[in-house]
């Protein structure tokens, strides 16, 4: 459906810390993980350069919530979910669970805030229209999977 | 003061990602920086081995606001300010400014909330009161300051 | 085969940098993937805390040669062969390819040693003999496959 | 002098792993900073996009030498060697020092091998002359420096 999309990533040895857990900041890669694989399942990739002009997605908001440890080792299911689509901007919600656990247990729980941009000639981002093609693809989540 | 501290870094060529710009995640391993700048500048590490129980720090959520992108070998001082203590818990809210903007331009503001915890015997972590010489030695900033 | 291991990652956004290609540090993170991958494929984790005392595997050598850029969503395929078993120490040479290339192309060779430790009381690090039920299973590659 | 740069940092908790210690890969970015704050010593930005045309440094051999673990907050000090010099291309040696083992002791030796290049129109790199102010910047150290 093209209002989620599901990674599995295993968890690598470089994303622990010496507390021997996953670092906090690694889950904010995760969601990206979850959101470019998004936009492949519909055909696109986040890197739109083909377009003219080309438009890029930087981020306006994060958060997450941490429930849970995850360790090293552990298969992680990122489950996204476009919780706000407006002209300029897309917003997700990420729901992170280890599937190591028995049973799989809900991990963190995150957001974000993209932002439709193009360049101007010296380089200066500006939030532009999502293209026509994109944003047709693209549906918000039913409200009882975003609760 | 004991509510607030400033770091400095420099981005470096491995915190850019292709859109030239540092990668949304690292704006996370900057607010350790602060933080962790913070517990030294009171006399202590936050990795607490020495205490007994030893207790750490995980975080419990994190969240940040984009508002200017920071390019490599800008300048980013680090503002953190701690917003709220609780028995077991503390936030911080963060301002990332841009010291090589002119004039120098706030790129980001984040907040962080920890909780403090100790082990049980396999490994699992358990909020605990924070230590009464750490907990004495932090205070929450003015209010006219977190606004 | 007990002397190599394949893996397959897609390159993410974050592990780019602003030159537009994989930043060169990524592929020694890439190179633990396919070890890793080795070590559960022989039904180990290299985390060997189970083992009486815990052993680990400290770096003491690595090194990349890179041939050809590798880019956001690009597959790589990490071929991992074991090179060289002593006691106390196992080496492995790397070989990246990009999958997709057309036909897939080998972009960096890369080479890692690392060494068995038990620690001290104290946390300190020391050579130990590899344990044997895992020497048993690692095998060296056929010469020929690692010209 | 134009052949050598010394970089300090404090080791992040970010880049510890769960084995409680640097993770070895960093020890690659930490080259990096040294390198760039050799540039920035001699005038210039490893990022010399004002040149015609623009030229870039890729890496085409790095290498590492692990000695001593390295651990959260320990100070490092990044020695950064010139030790080759050709038209195309620029060799480094490094030795990491952690200032905090009283007495400072050598924790690591790396190597870096990188190539000046510019783009073609589809943005494949090509090896280029070091262009003539950057190359009479960078002096080749003194042999007994480089033992």
């Amino acid at each position: 459906m093209p209002y989620e999309f599901k990674a599995v990533r295993r968890v690598e040895f470089s994303e622990t810390d010496m507390a021997g857990i996953v670092h906090y900041s690694n889950f904010f890669r995760y969601m990206e993980t979850a959101e470019h694989g998004f936009f492949r399942s519909l055909g696109f990739s986040v890197v739109m350069d083909h377009f003219d002009p080309p438009v890029g997605w930087p981020r306006v908001r994060a958060e997450c919530d941490y429930l849970q440890p995850l360790r090293f080792e552990d298969e992680v299911e990122i489950h996204m979910l476009v919780s706000e689509k407006k002209p300029k901007s897309v917003s997700y919600v990420f729901r992170f669970r280890n599937l190591n656990a028995n049973p799989p247990v809900e991990v963190a729980r995150g957001g974000l805030t993209v932002v439709c941009v193009t360049r101007d000639d010296e380089g200066r981002m500006k939030a532009a229209p999502i293209p026509k093609e994109v944003a047709d693809r693209i549906e918000v989540a039913p409200p009882d999977l975003l609760r």
